[in-house]
C-alpha cells in the first residue's frame, strides 16, 4: 500500500472539487443572496487542501494495484463528501455537522435525500452546489478525474474498476482515460439536451441546470420542497421521465446511437429487460391508480409513469404523494427500488443486469432438477456467461442483503417503526431519496436520530461504490502481508 | 409418467389418513361433543377412496422415477389436505369450503395459520385430529408411509428426497425405509416425553397431546384462542421452549444421541449455527424488552425466549402479543421467520444450513477480491461443499424470494396493507402461523379475502415442500417427453 500516492490522487481529485465550486460562486454572484463568503471561502479551503496533499507527496507510479483502487476510491468519496459539506457549514444552512455530511454524501451519491425542511429559504449558490454534487458524483467524481487529469500519469484502470463495478464492464476505447472522456461528453451533450427542453417549459436557467443535474444523476434533489410536483406542468413531468429513463440506460449504449448505431439498445438484453420492467410496473401502476386515485386515465398515467420512472431509476422526484396510493402501488414502489437502472448508467439499485442474470440462473436451477445430468449454459446476448460472474453475482445479492438487514435492523433498535426501518435502509442503499413512513415523499431525514443519519450515509456510499469496494477495506485480511 | 403406479401409491396413502381417523373417533366417544358423526363418516370416505384407488389401480414397480416423485409427493399433499378437511366440513366448523381446506393446508404443512374465530366452542375430536394433522405432517405423510407401509413395494428413496429435500440429505441407513422408522421412532419417543411433562404441569391428556402435536411439528394449532398464553405458567412455557428448541434440531443427531454419541450435537455446524442464532437473538430481545415492556428480568427472558425461539423454529405458539412490542424485536421476528430450523428437523423456514451456507459463501467472494487468483474452498463441518450444491443453495434462495414477492405483491393488489401484505406470506411460506398487521398474533385469517386464502395455501404447501418438489410441475417442460 503505497499511502504516498494514494494521498496524491486525493490531493488532485480534492483540487479538483475545488475548481468546481467556481460555478455555484457564479449564480452566488448572480443572485446575491449571501452566499458569497461561504462559498469562496469553501473554494479556497478545499482547493488549498488539495494542492497542499498534491504537492506534498511527490509520489508517482505508471498503474495502481487493485487494492490501492479500493482505498483511493473509498477515500476519495468519503473526503469528497467532506469537503462537499463546507458549503453548507459555513453558509450555516444546517445546525450540526452530520446534517451537512448527510446532505453533501447524499448529493454525490446522488441519493437524493434532504434533510433540509425546505429548500425555499436557502440560497440559490449553494442549492446550486447541491445539485452539481449530484451531477460531478452521477458519472463518478473519479471517472472525470481520470478523463481530465492525464497529469496524474497513472492508467486509472484499477480506479474505473473500483467506482464503476457492475458485473461485466464496457470498454469502450483500449484506453481507460479515453472511455472516461467518451462517457463525460455523452453526459454532457444529454444534459444539455435537457436543460434546453427544461427552459422551453419555462424554468430559468438556474432551475433547468439543477433539475438537468438532478435527473442525468438519477439523483432526485430539487430546487423546490414539493419537488417536480410543485410546477404541475404536464410537459415538464414527460420530459424529466424521458430523461430519467434515459440517465438509467447503459451510457455506452448512447454512445453507440451517437454514432449512428440505434440498434444498439434494442440488441442490449438487459436494456430491454430495463425498459420491459419499465412498461410493466407503469401499466400496472397506472390500472390500480386509474380505478381507486385518479379519474382519468391520462391522470393515472401521468403520475404512474413518472413515479415508477422515478423510482426505478432510482432518481427520487416527486409528483405525488405516493404514500396515499394503493398499498400494491407502494410495495411496488419499494420492490422497485431494489432494481434500478442499467448497468453503466448512473442509476443506483442492483442493477437490472443482476437481476436478469439472477432470473435466468434460477431458471437453471429449475431445468436442472428436470434434466439432472443435462449441462445448460446461462446465456446473455446469446453469449455464454461464465460460472464465476454468476458467483460474484450471487455473492453481491447475497452481501447486500446481509447489509441491508444488518442496517435496518440497527434503525429499527433507533426507535423507527418498521416500514420506516425498512425503507429509510432500502432508499439510501438505493440512492433513491424518499421513501414511506417517516421517510416519506412529503418528510425529510431530518427527524432520524444522530446515529441513523451516520447508517444511512454508509448505506448511501457502500450503494454507490456497489459494496465491495467499500466493504472489503472492512475486511482484516484486507490490510495484511 | 406412470399415472396407474402414481394412483395406487396416493392410494394408500389415502387409506392410511383414514386409519388415522380413528385417534379423534376415541376423543369424541370419550367427550361426546357432538362431533362423532362427521368424523366417523369422514374416516368411511377417506378409508374408502383409499381403498379404491389401490385396489383400482394395480400396476407395480420396484422403483420411481424422480419425476413420478415429485408427482406423488405434491399431489399426496394436496390429496391429504382435501381428505383432512372432511371433519371440519361435515362438523360444520366452517362456512365455506376453502376455510376448512385452509385449516387443513395449515395443518398437515405445520403451519398453524388458524381461520377459526375461537377453539373454545370447537368439538373436542375435530380439535384432536386439527393438531393430529400437525403431528403427522410434521415428520412427513409420506415418509410416515415408506416407514409403515413396504407392502407398496418400492424403495421409496424418490419420495424421500422429494419430501425431505434439504441441501444435504442425512441417510442414517442404507435402506430409505430402515431410515424413515427410525425417524418416526424418534419423533415418537420425543412425543412422549414432552407429553408427559405437559401433564405434569397440570394439563389433561387430550391437552398435553394437542400441544405435544403442535410442538414437535413446529405447527402451532392450540385447543385455546389465547395459545400457550392462557396457562400463564412459567413450567409450561418453560417445557415448551425446550421442546421446540428439539424439535427444531436435525432429527438424525436426536438419534445419534439415543445411541449415546451426545457430542453429535456439538460436531455439527449447522446445528452451532442454529443454537448460537437462537441464544443471541433470545439475548438481544430480552434487553430490549427489559428496557421497554416488562419490568424484571425474569419476565423479560420468559416472554422473549418463547417468542424468538416459537418464531425461529416456525412453530407459532405465542404467550405475548408481540405486537406490542418494541419494533426492533418484532422486525428481528420477523426476520427470524425467514431462517427457520436446521435441515431434516420439522421446523420450516430456509433453514439454517442454507443460511450458514449463504454466509461461507458471501465471506468466500469477499475473500476472492483480495486474493483474485487464490482457489478458496467453502468448508462445512471440515468438509469442502461441492459447487453443484452451493449453486442449488443460491438457485433456492433466489427461487424462494421470487416466490415471497410475486405472492406477497399479489396480497398487497387484494387490499392488504403492506406489512399484513409482507408479513402474511413470511408466515405461511415459512410455516409459521402467526404475523404482523391484520394477521398478528391476536387476530386470525379469517380476514383474508378468498383469492388471498388460496395464494397463502399455495405458500403453505411450496414452504413446506421446499419449492422445488412443487415448482417443477409448473414448468411445462416438466411434462414433456
Amino acid at each position: 500500500m503505497r499511502f504516498g500516492l494514494i494521498f496524491r490522487i486525493l490531493g488532485a481529485l480534492i483540487l479538483f472539487l475545488g475548481l468546481m465550486m467556481v460555478f455555484p460562486i457564479l449564480f452566488s454572484l448572480y443572485y446575491r443572496d449571501g452566499d458569497l463568503r461561504a462559498l469562496v471561502l469553501s473554494a479556497v479551503i478545499t482547493i488549498a487542501a488539495g494542492a497542499f496533499l498534491f504537492v506534498f507527496f511527490r509520489r508517482m507510479a505508471q498503474e495502481i494495484s487493485h487494492r490501492e483502487g479500493f482505498v483511493i476510491v473509498t477515500l476519495g468519496w468519503i473526503s469528497a463528501a467532506f469537503f462537499g459539506s463546507l458549503p453548507y457549514m459555513l453558509a450555516g444552512v444546517f445546525p450540526s455537522f452530520v446534517e451537512a455530511y448527510f446532505e453533501s454524501m447524499s448529493g454525490f451519491t446522488t441519493t437524493g435525500a434532504t434533510v433540509l425542511a425546505g429548500m425555499e429559504g436557502v440560497p440559490r449558490g449553494v442549492l446550486f452546489w447541491r445539485s452539481l454534487t449530484h451531477w460531478l458524483g452521477g458519472m463518478g467524481i473519479i471517472v472525470l478525474s481520470i478523463a481530465i487529469l492525464p497529469l496524474l500519469g497513472v492508467g486509472g484502470m484499477q480506479l474505473f474498476k473500483a467506482e464503476v463495478p457492475g458485473p461485466v464492464a464496457d470498454k469502450l476505447r483500449p484506453r481507460v482515460a479515453e472511455t472516461a472522456k467518451i462517457l463525460w461528453q455523452v453526459y454532457m451533450l444529454i444534459s444539455a439536451a435537457e436543460t434546453i427542453l427544461l427552459m422551453l417549459g419555462g424554468m430559468s436557467l438556474f432551475e433547468a441546470l439543477c433539475h438537468t443535474f438532478g435527473t442525468m444523476a438519477t439523483g432526485g434533489f430539487s430546487t423546490r420542497s414539493a419537488s417536480i410536483g410543485s410546477y404541475d406542468k404536464a410537459y415538464l413531468d414527460g420530459v424529466i421521465t424521458i430523461f430519467m429513463i434515459l440517465a438509467g440506460t447503459n451510457f455506452a449504449l448512447h454512445y453507440q446511437a451517437f454514432t449512428g448505431n440505434l440498434r444498439a439498445f434494442h440488441r442490449n438484453s438487459e436494456v430491454r429487460f430495463y425498459w420491459m420492467t419499465l412498461a410493466g410496473a407503469m401499466l400496472l401502476v397506472t390500472l390500480v391508480l386509474r380505478v381507486e386515485t385518479y379519474e382519468t386515465m391520462a391522470k393515472a398515467f401521468r403520475y404512474a409513469s413518472f413515479q415508477v420512472t422515478s423510482i426505478m431509476t432510482t432518481t427520487g422526484y416527486t409528483t405525488a404523494d405516493f404514500e396515499r396510493w394503493p398499498s400494491f402501488a407502494q410495495y411496488l414502489l419499494v420492490l422497485l427500488m431494489f432494481v434500478g437502472g442499467s448497468a453503466g448508467s448512473t442509476g443506483g439499485g442492483m442493477k437490472c443486469m443482476r437481476i436478469l442474470l439472477l432470473l435466468k440462473q434460477g431458471r437453471r436451477e429449475l431445468s436442472r432438477l428436470i434434466h439432472p445430468h443435462g449441462v445448460i449454459p446461462v446465456r446473455l446476448g446469446g453469449k455464454v456467461v461464465s460460472g464465476e460472474i454468476i458467483q460474484a453475482v450471487w455473492g453481491f445479492f447475497f452481501l447486500f442483503m446481509l447489509i441491508f438487514v444488518l442496517a435496518s435492523v440497527a434503525m429499527a433498535l433507533l426507535g423507527l417503526d418498521i416500514i420506516s426501518a425498512f425503507v429509510s435502509v432500502a432508499a439510501t442503499i438505493n440512492n433513491i431519496g424518499p421513501g414511506l413512513g417517516s421517510v416519506g415523499p412529503m418528510d425529510n431525514y431530518r427527524s432520524i436520530p444522530l446515529i441513523g443519519k451516520w447508517i444511512l450515509i454508509f448505506c448511501m456510499l457502500v450503494g454507490r461504490l456497489e459494496l465491495y469496494t467499500v466493504i472489503v477495506l472492512l475486511v482484516p485480511d484486507f490490510w495484511r502481508k
